[in-house]
């Protein structure tokens, strides 16, 4: 599956409204990773960085360190850390893919080719990597540096390793998915909270708001593939299957019919020509798409649950809103 | 120019043994990357491991931290942090510049793909960070992960960009080696010195070994690529030419003789067939290679004068020979 494929440039979100001047250093601080690169980079780097999404991370890093404390340094810092390797990961994943566009635009290594990719994907990990040390938090550089990274590369791995494979689980999905999204959406929010100095039982209550947002996100996205037309989503439908990446919604389908599927069809023959359409019309027109979106909603409702300790505030409605907004979003 | 790709897998220096069993450790560590990566990646990260040459960089660590004080933990970790750095880069490189061989053996890339090799050098670029992280020196994980990574980065990408550009200064090249080789270096010398406890004046007398030491190597590496033979060298002779990468020798060559010159006319034509071996020919009938060597040599006598304050030792003597024996080394 694309990574975050679906998120849309523009769109000014409510939540951001009472960190709107934070977000806008976090803005500034990833620009100037353009502005300070080396010259032959600048292009390809402000490519990637302008189609970049909105800022939902960051967004979150935040938000977690205002539930406790007044604005400061640290946050906005780790905040660009983690849309700067964001991007990183994006970049590496469209060239191991293959893929020519996303969320609309050409991608960077469609344009300038998978050598200049792959090293302008190094280029924002060392970037992220530097501004997660600005923090100067050990535990956070720890979680950031070692934990993270090695679990996004480990997700997007192993997913090219489980193509076309028609007996995985439900359970390795759920363990990918972690891998190459949840993970950043739970550091986004444990490391906001440590920054802030927040007792460690509130950094674990956030962590796992990050955790169960970042799996719903995922899911979700995944549906999407499956539901949305191609401008809608800012890339072919059913893209993921026709690599042969399954996802929640064709694991469901082989659950629910172990023969004559389509989806096996199609892991077996490797001919996405002959099977995809059949594997789409199957899982749009049965009830799987409202299981996949009740998969969601619990991952849901467990980030909102973990929310529950917290005392109301602006930020703390802003955390909510966004878990919201993750599972109904259209694209 | 392919970055170090001419060290042997096989030798054992006399240099390594004052910190035999440290270098031993290093390299459990770095095996028990692969030992503990998810099951998929193990194959081509145990490829990429045992043909990972004679660990200069690592070597350097551990004498460095051993000029001052007695063996202890955290030099290790360094040094399999540089090491594994060391392999993620080299990983990268050969996607980048789609090379089929390195000392000997077939690359990563061309057998099990460059989608694969790219994760797997994320993979590695996470473990490096993984066990600087395990030093617990802020200092030191400053240094090799926002500004060596970054450096590498750079670099690689320079060399790409500045291809077949025959108006390239000769200080355009040193500034790409230092990011591509000597950086690492530097960071090898400089973080050990750190670790070990030892003051800021030692530190940066080290680290000046370093950076010499490694502009020495790079520069000899580029040498050898005009020099051996294919066998010696374990990749084509002239392969860095050949892709447009114009190292020291030529660039040596276009000063000498700016008119009808096989390296411009390369670069015009981009044909390497018509004017690679007349290049290699004209290169190895000048005075050129010593020319070159007597670059090399004198950052070598700067390396070896930045130790002239340390109290001799076995650990000293053994950098001292490390220094003799990158300028003298016939791959």
């Amino acid at each position: 599956m694309a990574r975050q494929g679906t998120e849309a440039a523009e769109t000014i979100l409510g939540f951001y409204e009472p960190i709107r001047e934070e977000l806008s250093r976090v803005g500034e601080s990833v620009a100037s990773v353009v502005s300070s690169a080396p010259r032959e980079m600048r292009e390809p780097l402000a490519h990637a960085i302008v189609g970049s999404g909105k800022r939902v991370r960051p967004a979150i890093t935040i938000l977690a360190s205002r539930l406790r404390s007044t604005a400061s340094e640290s946050p906005i810092q780790m905040g660009a850390a983690i849309e700067l390797l964001h991007l990183a990961t994006l970049i590496h994943d469209d060239t191991v893919d293959n893929a020519d566009v996303r969320r609309g635009r050409a991608t960077l290594s469609s344009i300038w080719g998978p050598e200049v990719a792959i090293l302008v994907g190094d280029y924002l990990f060392a970037s992220s990597a530097t501004s997660v040390c600005e923090t100067g938090s050990i535990r956070v550089i720890r979680r950031f540096v070692a934990q993270t990274i090695t679990e996004l590369a480990t997700g997007e791995l192993d997913e090219r390793m489980a193509a076309y494979d028609a007996a995985q689980t439900r359970q390795q999905y759920l363990e990918r998915i972690y891998n190459k999204t949840a993970s950043l959406f739970t550091t986004a929010a444990e490391c906001g909270a440590v920054l802030s100095g927040a007792p460690e039982e509130e950094v674990q209550r956030l962590k796992a708001y990050g955790l169960n947002l970042g799996m719903a996100f995922q899911v979700v996205d995944d549906i999407l593939d499956y539901e949305g037309s191609a401008q809608e989503v800012g890339k072919p439908v059913g893209a993921d299957l026709a690599q042969g990446v399954l996802t929640l919604p064709a694991l469901l389908l082989i659950e629910r019919h172990p023969e004559g599927n389509p989806v096996v069809d199609l892991c077996r023959t490797r001919d996405a020509d002959a099977h995809l359409e059949r594997a789409l019309g199957m899982v749009r027109g049965s009830g799987i798409i409202a299981e996949a979106y009740e998969v969601a909603d619990e991952y849901r409702r467990n980030a909102v649950d973990a929310l529950a300790g917290f005392p109301d505030s602006r930020y703390r409605r802003a955390l909510l809103e966004i878990a919201d907004y993750v599972v109904g979003r259209t694209k």
